[in-house]
């Protein structure tokens, strides 16, 4: 019963304020709860792109690169960029807001993968995503090689049939 | 040093997930998690609006109609609708996602007004907010209603001087 | 079922210590966690009214003309006003605690609506509830014309029928 | 620089909702929670008392004799029963509310101690405390002997030394 | 069904880090804060030691002698003395980490009591600890004094009856 | 200024309680919230490694194969794998405990990197760490391609630069 969805219909939008509870001893947003937020929006994009009860499978890459501060507004956006049977592959980018100026930046993406199930917890078929804009594009073809890394890493591919990732090593 | 800006350039965007800890004994979302959800978004709205620090300075209307449950997506949308010196009214819709079809429908709304303030705590002049669409411009119209109205009720102003409210009744 | 309550038997106190993780930037208590708490104690009163679950319907005026400050502790009182059918209107006075002196000021008032509901979320009729006190039979006549209002203002009574408010303007 | 105070004077009353996330398994509020809001409790009490910062020093000893609820209200009544030197026993009485009938039985008593301290965390004489009800002077009377009990046991009291305790076993 | 254990098979350890939201106005752990995590911490004891569903049936005493400071990492290691039919005492030792020279050492020890219950939340009869090491069985000894003295707090026994803790007076 | 540790030093365990505010809709524990507490107790064994402040570069990998059910004891164990300059790869391996038998089994595994910074956030070279037992020597090893890895992806290095990752496809 599985059907096709935008990549853009899937998107969720987050926005929150980094309070005193939030960040460590340094007065930056702790990783631990950028994570929980990152999972919360992801779980809401992967709901959109099923419809279904959504349950986190793995977290493939979160990279901080720019500490976050006490008072920042940080906004997540978070779109399926594929799915694989009943697993899908979200990315979620990061933006900082300037409190003075109001520009945003972008300070971190990360990429989640959920499962569809159902009221069991079994796995349900997630729809096709269909990747319109370049980026979109470009996420869905780097999704694959993606997986295939996973799989390889998790035993469960043997290198040589990784077709798209052995490309990189050519 | 006041300056201005479009409605819509004030805009936050905030998607929440109902989780078993923000709801009361019948499942359903308490209403003083909202409360507080809606604080923060109008707050980064305000924010967006001055680019200052800001101070919840009154709520002036929530009505909470139907109840939001477990598992529900909601999603919230804040604008500041008008400015008055150092307060700003922001008005926040709320909606809630059906989980089978996506379905999107309006909950509730509130209006929430903030101050801007320096780092000493003292108010500081906010923008003139322009209005562009119709919802924008019929906002901006009846803030002003609703400023006279918190006036009157605050003995900081007499009924007959209140011109667009006295309209109503007349 | 219905039946007479005096407004003093629905009293509820609740004392809070203001903690970091309740805090802003500028280290005072933050609106939103205010109104958390109002809510509570509003519920609280609101259940010792009508003996019943009880949910938040709308909250009709709150401001927040003092800071409270990180370590303050402040006092919340409630008690149900006036009920109209199923709905009670709760007034909740806030006091804060000078810590050096143990001088209470009070710094806010606010105005919750709640409803009394069975098991499966139905309005149930709330008792009457009878003023004693002058404050209390002042109140009690101030939630006639909030309710005119709020009637007026969601277009379920027109403005010429009511009879209270418009003593206001004439 | 210390003076006296009554013990009704340093009394602090919370009333609290139980919540979904208060709640252990089998759905009754969860020990943890309730010595937290014990702590906070009996700090404000000691704080009212002392007009200081105050610190908890031990808790001495409480029973949890009925399980309380999801959905309960609890009501803490903490006052100072006496003070020795920086430190001051506080005793709470926890109460739950039917929420059928609104009548309140007793489910807990709890004794924490409490030193007062000035900004650098260095002790502070506190007041002393005037019993004036019968229970006061009872707990007044009590609280030298679970003083001597606790020197005891921890080593700073010899057992023959402790007079008033020594006449329960002779 | 009661069978036995070792005290060592009880053992639990739970290491926390000190965050913001975790701290008094002087920057120090919160007392209340510090009972929830070793209600938390001692419950997975007295759970490993029943294989049962486990609640809090006392705090017999707890002792803050040193503060911790924000950013502190404070370890907890809790083990079984000994049980009396259903009910078990937790020691809970308590240990703070210098965080340059990562020198442990300990700031509190305290005691818990815990009932095994059955899913509808009656009495289980706990397993026999065995105690091996010199501390365990010291602990193990001190246990049946307690007992003895809550007992007689509680005006559950007679302070003659009390042949362990007699001792102590004569 | 940089020294040896064995990675057993680094060694931090935590234990927590799945309580009811930690679940999602279908009464399992959600990946937020196991991703918070796997940052915490990898942030503690990275102090143990560098005794310096901290802070999370990257979440490299974490799967969650088996839900974790309310009420479920687990039990986290980290170590540092390995550094590279001021960088720590952490390997966390996540235990759950059947509440019946007592049985552990593993559900997860989870591999972060932290940075150890000074106190004004800039980057502080951590110690080498001492492989010993046969686990800790493979994860030595594998830690080695993972950085190659995330090089690669990051565009930090070429493909054919990374010598231990070209072994899996040749």
């Amino acid at each position: 019963m599985a059907k096709t969805k935008t990549a853009e219909s899937t998107k969720a939008i987050m926005t929150e304020l980094v309070l005193p509870n939030d960040t460590n001893t340094l007065g930056n947003l702790m990783g631990g709860r950028l994570l929980h937020w990152l999972d919360i929006c992801a779980a809401i994009s992967a709901h959109r792109c099923s419809n279904r009860i959504v349950v986190t499978a793995a977290v493939n890459n979160v990279s901080f690169s720019h500490p976050i501060k006490l008072g920042d507004i940080i906004t997540l956006e978070a779109k399926v960029s594929r799915c694989f049977n009943s697993s899908m592959e979200v990315v979620i980018d990061v933006f900082v807001e300037d409190h003075r100026t109001g520009a945003k930046t972008k300070c971190n993406d990360a990429i989640y993968t959920f499962v569809a199930v159902d009221q069991m917890g079994s796995p349900i078929e997630a729809p096709e995503v269909i990747p319109e804009t370049e980026e979109e594009k470009s996420r869905y073809e780097a999704a694959l090689r993606r997986r295939q890394l996973s799989l390889i890493l998790a035993g469960k591919m043997k290198p040589e049939e990784a077709t798209e990732l052995k490309k990189l090593f050519s």
